[in-house]
Formats: structure tokens, sequence, C-alpha cells
């Protein structure tokens, strides 16, 4: 199989987020999700106070169902599906239909491949919901017909469904050559990444399209960027152009080969509000609620540090930077990383002021 | 914690079947139970052809929901499912409903120690279902309000929740000394094991009840016997029996104690028709359809050697076996095991006449 084949796998089967609950593990370094779904829980509640109509559903609904896609194994899925059980609870209240509350089942799902022994062993043992893992990719269809009332997916559509194979042949003018990511590339390089983002936008609405049950609510919050803003001045557009560095200081000193490098392009992209706008009319069953970008980075409290930085790539990176470099290069990678940080921290704080996460809300027509 | 005080631990939770696909995995050495569901398909297809009313779930009907309780990590769940869904599917043909056929969505339970994603890799990619994995026990409530319209479970509902304590106290005429089972034991052991299956079916049939719709059809294919013969004469009882001979000689030559072998007792349990009959009419939810026992073992074309009987042992108890006596012993345990086979291979031979799986076929009223 040629290096260009290659890339053509699926890249999420392959590499998830790092499993179990060590050092370096998705379960202990994801505090920049956690800080993000709470930057989205207050437009998770107001959207369901004033848009979800209730009694558009069966009037004998007994079951609520609600699916989070790209869970990962927790424990950010736990608290989002909890505060949107908690906002659902209070409409039926607050509509006088307490009586008639269903039972609610939660669907998590991510990839196959995505740990789900550990999801199922920290699932909150007090939890007010059926709790179900689905397995399988979000760009195909993973739940009956019209048999969701509410979808949550929080940093997972970011992730494409392969790497243009453009980016690794080095006879087209959208070669990534030196970079592992569009910032700071050619315009031919992220054109490439954004039809592979839209391409797989098709696949996801048109599931979910067939998935919700009419008056369903999406929430979608992921990586966003505003419209014209370079992708360098956004938190992980800084990261990437870091990785990219610390990675061509090795192939410089030898320890791995600029081809290495040049054939390596991370699968994760950033779209604006109005590209999702765009790709949101075109599929034509949701009507759109909110679009917002937020600046997650400015509700943090304690600053975000390089060192946190790091923790957070390499918890959501090493799997699919391993597979590429092989892992005994992992820990010289991300301490050459956290030197980066240091170098460009200036760059990296100036970053955070930017509204870099959108939160999509769509209703099922 | 005392002796005693450990032994009322829920037994599934710490020691499912062996995981992965090794050689003493229970993916790898599930003959028997495939044995055993090549045996109840036949009574599924007759009883969906003749028992199943699909008028009588909602004439809207979009998704026809099927759970397997006590799933493990295939491949027999797998087949078992797919027999019920072909079946279910003849039954709308047959009635002339083939446009209303509903999707099909499989819940696969089992305890959240289960090993879910090796059960997840092996999901047949061509599936005519949408599947999911529900973590946790069934004899508490796993699924919204009347929600399941099929669920099957094969041996898994043997398991007792916990081993009765009075088992364990030198003190009770139920102490059980130098046996890990009921087989070949005094009145009071069988009877505290007999009480201690009579709870858990309350518990069980409870939850079932609340859990499909009206219309539903429950099979439950396990260990059984027929009223009146001893355990003894069945081939888990010999098995059972040779377990214990074995962990008695190894007693006797100081690898492990008396004692470790009378605070050991297996926690699973096999009724009589007459037994479950009467168990499934005092929860009162349930119709009985079928309640019948069958002889897997003359149904299996080539003999059941010890070999086979050791790697079936093991594949099931290796777990709750090294819980108690260490893992160092195992390898040790079974081939004195595999020796008794052949010691006591008439008794072996002869029990394989006897019916000793129970098929239940209830249906919610």
């Amino acid at each position: 199989m040629s290096s260009s084949g290659k890339e053509e796998v699926a890249v999420m089967e392959s590499y998830p987020m790092n499993g179990g609950d060590g050092t370096f593990s998705y379960n202990k370094n994801s505090n920049f999700q956690r800080v993000a779904t709470n930057v989205a829980r207050e437009t998770i509640n107001e959207v369901i106070a004033e848009k979800l109509d209730i009694k558009q559903f069966s009037p004998a609904l007994t079951t609520f169902q609600i699916a989070d896609l790209g869970c990962s194994v927790g424990p950010n899925t736990f608290l989002a599906v909890q505060n949107i059980i908690e906002a659902v609870r209070r409409k039926y209240e607050s509509q006088g239909l307490s009586s008639q509350l269903p039972d609610f089942q939660v669907l998590f799902n991510d990839h196959a491949s995505n740990d789900f022994n550990t999801l199922f062993a920290s699932l909150p043992s007090d939890r007010p919901y059926y709790a179900a893992g689905v397995p399988g990719s979000f760009h195909g269809r993973l739940f009956p017909k019209a048999s969701l009332h509410f979808v949550h997916s929080s940093y997972a559509l970011q992730w494409l469904c392969k790497v243009p194979k453009e980016l690794v042949d080095p006879n087209s003018p959208a070669f990534n050559r030196g970079r592992v990511h569009y910032t700071s590339a050619p315009r031919e390089v992220s054109d490439a990444y954004t039809s592979q983002f839209a391409k797989d936008m098709v696949t996801f609405l048109h599931a979910r399209g067939e998935e919700i049950a009419s008056g369903g609510i999406m929430v979608l919050v992921m990586p966003g960027i505003a419209n014209g803003i370079p992708y360098s001045r956004v938190p992980s557009g800084v990261m990437f152009d870091l990785l990219g560095f610390s990675l061509m200081d090795m192939a410089k000193e030898g320890i791995i080969s600029e081809a290495q490098v040049d054939s390596f392009n991370l699968p994760v992209y950033a779209p604006s509000p109005d590209e999702m706008t765009a790709l949101v009319e075109s599929n034509g069953c949701f009507s759109i609620e909110r679009m917002d970008l937020a600046a997650p980075g400015s509700k943090i409290d304690v600053s975000f540090g390089g060192h946190a930085c790091m923790l957070h790539l390499r918890a959501g990176m090493e799997g699919i930077i391993s597979k590429h470099f092989g892992s005994e290069i992992i820990d010289d990678l991300f301490d050459r990383f956290l030197g980066k940080t240091n170098e460009f921290s200036d760059r990296l704080n100036s970053a955070y002021r930017q509204g870099s996460q959108l939160v999509a809300i769509l209703k099922r027509k």
C-alpha cells in the first residue's frame, strides 16, 4: 500500500483518546473539554427552556432518548448529560407536566476502539437515566429512525474522517511539507481540509436527520474560528504549529526524517460560524437556533500554562503520533513541545483571547 | 471484613468470563453455549412464528427492541440475536406486513466488568440491527419502562447474586465442608442455594415485568434439571464434583488449605421446570408459553472429551477461582481436573444423556 493510500484510512477508528486513567490518559487530562462543557451548559439550559417543544413529541412518550456522540471515556460526558436531563426535567415541571415525565435513556457513542470498559466502570452509580454504549462512527447511522430527542456532541466533530490524500502527494500544490496541520499553511492545504470537513458534515447531518425525531435538538460543540481569522491565532493552531516545530527540530537532528513529518497531518478542523451555517442549510433537515463562537479560555480562573497545554495535546494526540512516528519519540517530543510553549508563550497567551469554541444548536424540522 | 462477609459480595460483578480471545478466553471456549444456542434456536423460531403477536405492539412501532442479558463477549450472542431478527422478519412477511418492518435495535447486556471492548470489536459488520451495550446487573432495572419487545438470556441466570452466607458458617448445618457446590451435598446446603435462586428470580422477573412491553417475549436458556434428579447426574454437577475433588487433593498435599476449600462455593444453580414454573407464576406478569428440558449434549456430533470440559470450565470459572485461591494454582488445578475427567469418564459420559438445559419461554401479559 502506498503512503498516500494509508492516509485514506478512517482516522478515529485507529487513534482513540488515551484510555485508562493513567498520567497521560484522556480521563485525567480533559480539563479543557470540561471548561468547554461548562461554557456550553448555560446555552443548553436556555435552549431547552426556550426551544424544546416537548408537546411536539408523542404525548405518550415513555422514553426521552439522549445521545452523546464522541463521548470518549468520561467524565465530561456524564456532566453534560446530567445537565441536559435536569434542564428537560425543569421544562416538564414548568409546563405542569411532571406527572408525564418520561424515563431517560442515554446512548454514549464513540468509535468501537474507544475504551468503553473504562467508560462503563466510571458511570455515576446514582445516575437518573438508563445508560447504553453505542460503538461506531457517527458519520454513519447508529440509531433507529426518529428515535432520538436530544443529541449532544462536544469536541468530536473536529476529527476528519480521513486525511485528504493530496496533502501527502509531493506532486500536489496541497503537499503539506514541514507542517502537521493547515495552520500557517498555503491556501491549497487549508482548502483540502475544508473540503474534507464539508464531506464529513454531509454524512453526519444526513445520518442525524434520519435519527432525530421531529422537534429534537442537537447541540454541537467544537473548535471554531471567526470568519477571516487565521488558524494560527487560536490556541489549538498555536499548539499545532509548536508541535510541527518540535518535529522539524527532531528531523533536523536526524531522530526522525523530514519525509515522516511531511507525510503526517493531524486530521482536525475548526470551521467558522458562516461555514457551519452553510453546511446545515445545505442539508435542509434542521433549523439553526444558535450559532455562537465562545472563548472558553476567558472563563478559566487559573491560566492555562504550557504544561497544561502539553498534557491536553498529549492525551488527545499521542495515539495518532505514536502510530506514525513510533512510541519511542513521544517523551522527547512532548519535552520539546513544552520548551516551545515557553519560547512562544506570548503567542499562546494572546491566542486565548480569541473566540475558539463553536456552539451550534440545531432543531430537527 | 470476615470471610463470610466477603462471600456476600455480588459475584458476577467481580468474576466475569475470561476476556480477550486467548487460549482460555470465553470467546474461544464457548462451544457448549453455542450448541445450547443451536438447540434453543428451533424453539425460538417456533415461538416467534406461533406466539409473537406483532399487532399487539403499537401499529406505529418504528423500533423493535431486543435485549440479550448476560451476553458476555460473543460470538454466541450474535448468532442468537441474528436468528431472532430473521424469525421476526419472517413473521412480518408471513402476515403481509413487510412494508411495516421496524428498525431493530439490540441491547447487549452484561455486568460493567464484562469485556465490552472485545464485544464491540467483534460485532458483525453486516449486522441488520443497531447495536448498543448496556452495562449492569440484570437483577435490577436496566431499560426504560415497557421498551423491550424480545428478551433473550442464555447461560447467565444460573449465576446467583451471592453465595448464601450460611454455606461458609462452620456453625450452620448448611456449612459446605470439602465441597465447592451443592452437588452431592446435604439437604441444608442445596436448600440455601435454592432459596438464593428464588430471591434472585424475584428481582429478575420484577425488573423484566416493568421493562417488557405487553405481548413481548422472553426466552431464558440455562442449566436445568428434571424434578427429583440429583444434581450429580448432570454434566455440570459432575464437573463441580471433580473440581472439588481436585481442590481437596491439593489441600491434602498442603498446596492450599482445607479452610480455603470450605469457604469457596460456586454461585451457580440449575432449577427444575416445576421450580421455575412456580417462580414465574408467583411473579404474575408473564404467561408460560414453554417450559422444556433439552439435552444439548445428545446433539453434539463429536463427543465432549475431558479436555473440552476442562476448557469450558476454565473459561467460565477461572476468574472466580483465581480470586479466591490465587492465580498461581490455576494451571495445576486444571491439570488435576483433566486427570479426574479421565478417572470419572463413565460418570461424565452417562451424565450427558440427561436433560440438562432448561428453556423457558414467557410472554408479558
